[in-house]
């Protein structure tokens, strides 16, 4: 992975000087090793720990995680294989096609970017569905695409009390019973030790085939490489692939840990993102790959950084006097030229990450048009764009008028192999964290996310009330819930 | 439809009084009428006769538009009817059972979203495919999904000259040559009378079986409504469904040129959208569908807005005074509340509009969780976050505080039939537009994407003489450009 930034060398000086003055690089390093980085929530933060082949242990509460991490990923060896072999079949004894993870926000977001990334491994002849939104469509287009007997399920919560979850992984299993389906045989479940989703055969309510542990010490939006990633993407591409992958996003941990910090691509990209933020005053910062199988890198990096570095305080409690977080949002390119670039030409700027991918994996199309092949095309524009937004242009026209002056950086990956996406995952994860460690504020907890479940679970209940007891009316509630609850429920009868 | 918004009524007042002094109805209104409302092009803006069924004449150069849009209309449904009934098949007598639009930004992301809102009635035995990128990654994905035989092809674009698509469509073509098949019973083409698309038989680098037309006076981003999106849309719906969809939006276009002020939701939705970015300072606007399937309508309204109205100067060409144009972004919810919702929250506040759907399609899956469907679930969530953003909670842990006083507005549609998603289609055509009529901007052009397009094209010349001549170094070049092509180079060969 190569990483271009435009950026005077006395600012680069500066924004070191800055790292240095955090102990960026030492957060990092006790990060990997297991000290509490996570302090609200009293935790380690050790995704870095589920892709460590060295064999050092590394210890929280007693438990040698990497120990750990290599019996859950020979867990996971075991079972794909056993499922690629027909080994695994559903009830009626039809070899599993279809898996579809129920899981959402950090339990599927980062998967689902990865599968995407990597389709054209997927030749196990299973495809890989996505059942995370409650919108009961998200489920009806889900079941109108698989073969049921064929079909397994991987219900992903650490605490199998996700409401969304919970709600669909309950709709699943009535859908696949009144086929005649037997849930033991084709639910498997990704969660903590111990909760109600552990343990097969114990649990009356979700009887599951199979259990994969997922831990504290790592985060939904940090979980792509242990068994929430873990199993879908060895089920869709084969188990080695996974693995590559793991080694990827390895080589990075440990370029993130150990390169000098100039020439530290994620320490760099943090501090660029700052200098953007901070001293530029810029709110966005679009991600922009030209290929098109990173289309969901956007919105995991989307959630990664946005929910991990959208906070107002200190690890401390004290009010943040730096801005922390910007809107990440990105399209791939150059569809994105097309769509909102005039924007980032004419209008408002703000700083873009272009991403490109040196070597395709389709060679074998390779007809000129204009003299370039369609890869060539795509180069031709991914390096036109950053000089554009640089140099901008005078025109007599001020309709045709560039200003010039916009911030890029260019972020070349060498090809879509499962090695190279789990360098740009821990890229990404890398760069999230360094911003963190440098504002000093905490990227593992979200409180933020708490009051809106609160509220919604007020509503919920006073939606149970009326479902039990249709003649109750909502005249109690404020005049604004009543409008939208009675437009609701009458719409339903 | 309906649209709810908290802004206290004196801004309402003077906001509605903004809208007046810039005479934005009458704008509208003679936009509708054919006026050469986009004077940097000297082009008249008829998105709005696409779908007007009135009968009332719309003249534009001596042609009557409405008149026209009706013989491309009874075109799109006897060319639909014949496929669908199979006496138009591919050239071995198959039927067609793949459509793949080869097409960029505005030539198929309208397109995009309506199929996926509207994917529940896909009932016509085709797959609708998109082959937007140039990245050979998206033509090699798309190959390996298609049968050939039962393939047709629609390539989009006004010039027929855009880089991308003549570059796709190059490709598709050597591909079914390559199979034997003919390309003038696989290859259709929507594009303006004249361009080098047009007229089959007559061209000869591409032979197509029809073409349909599309003219200056619907931009790229607006032409959902027309040709670009009635082809695939009615291939893949029907035709009949593809008219429903078309009512929608004009009532939606009748309402935003007609309602009174203060209960014109376009118009409403543009003043809330000025305040939020000119007089509350937010950069962006969260649009979250609690709805999966419109998933693509944040890329859409991303292209439509950002495109429009990315902006820096008036009408006139003078610097504009004001900000136009914000960054919208957003993803379905309740996912979104999964992913970036904490710094929604906690972080950087930004405007979110969300949108409910009233009514679901899948009525069959109603197992109750916690006491209520899946439909209930997602509304107690849609109605928890805009409470949860304005009201915040305050909490004696820093961590846990919630500031609050964060704007939303909500917007309602009825279901996700054809008629709801044209009049959601239209109300953010209609909002866009009345923001730069207020703001006195041009929404119809794009000089901003210009540029890159030129430096681009110099990038390619250059490309091309190495392939030409692979002796030929790029030691002329700058620096950066030559290390980025010969990583490119070095990597082919």
């Amino acid at each position: 992975m190569t990483l271009r930034s435009l950026t005077n060398g006395h600012t680069v000086e500066l924004l070191l000087e800055l790292a240095k003055e955090r102990g960026a690089t030492e957060r990092f390093k006790s990060m990997i090793s297991g000290a509490i980085v996570n302090p609200t929530e009293g935790r380690a933060a050790l995704h870095t720990a589920a892709r460590d082949f060295s064999g050092t242990p590394v210890t929280v509460n007693g438990i040698d995680v990497t120990a750990e991490m290599k019996r859950i990923r020979d867990e996971i060896r075991e079972f794909t294989k056993d499922v690629h072999d027909g080994r695994v079949t559903g009830s009626t004894g039809k070899p599993f096609r279809h898996v579809v993870v129920i899981g959402i926000g950090g339990s599927y977001l980062g998967t689902e970017f990865v599968a995407t990334a990597l389709q054209h491994l997927g030749d196990k002849s299973i495809e890989l569905h996505f059942l995370s939104n409650v919108d009961i469509h998200n489920f009806g287009a889900v079941v109108s695409k698989i073969d049921p007997e064929a079909t397994l399920w991987i219900i992903v919560s650490k605490s199998f009390t996700t409401a969304e979850t919970m709600a669909n992984a309950n709709l699943a299993m009535v859908f696949m019973k009144d086929r005649g389906l037997e849930p033991e045989r084709h639910f498997i479940s990704i969660t903590s030790k111990g909760s109600p989703g552990d343990n097969p055969g114990s649990n009356q309510t979700f009887p599951v085939l199979r259990s994969f542990h997922m831990f504290d010490f790592i985060g939904g939006r940090y979980s792509v490489t242990s068994a929430v990633g873990g199993v879908p993407l060895s089920l869709y591409l084969g188990y080695e692939r996974f693995e590559q992958f793991l080694m990827g996003a390895n080589m990075m941990d440990i370029h993130a840990a150990n390169a000098q910090p100039e020439e530290n691509m994620p320490l760099m990209a943090a501090l660029v993102g700052i200098w953007n933020s901070n001293f530029l005053g810029y709110p966005a910062q679009a991600i922009i790959p030209y290929a098109s199988f990173l289309a969901k890198l956007a919105p995991h990096v989307q959630q990664l950084y946005m929910e991990s570095n959208g906070k107002s305080v200190t690890l401390d409690g004290e009010p943040l006097d730096a801005k922390s977080g910007v809107i990440i949002f990105g399209e791939p390119g150059t569809n994105a030229q097309h769509s909102f670039f005039q924007l980032a030409h004419q209008g408002m700027a703000f700083p873009i990450e272009f991403i490109g991918v040196v070597r395709p994996w389709y060679e074998k199309y390779r007809s000129l048009s204009r003299g370039v092949t369609n890869h060539q095309e795509l180069w031709a524009n991914l390096l036109a764009q950053p000089r554009a937004l640089a140099e901008g242009r005078d025109n007599e026209n001020p309709h045709k008028k560039f200003p010039g002056n916009r911030p890029s950086s260019t972020i070349l990956i060498e090809d879509l192999s499962p090695s190279s996406v789990g360098k740009l995952l821990a890229f990404y994860e890398a760069r999230t964290v360094y911003e963190a460690f440098i504002l000093g504020i905490n990227p593992f907890d979200q409180f933020g996310v708490e009051l809106g479940k609160k509220l919604a679970s007020d509503i919920r209940s006073r939606m149970a009330m009326k479902n039990s007891d249709p003649n109750r009316s909502f005249d109690d509630l404020d005049p604004s819930l009543k409008f939208y609850l009675e437009k609701l429920f009458d719409a339903e009868t």
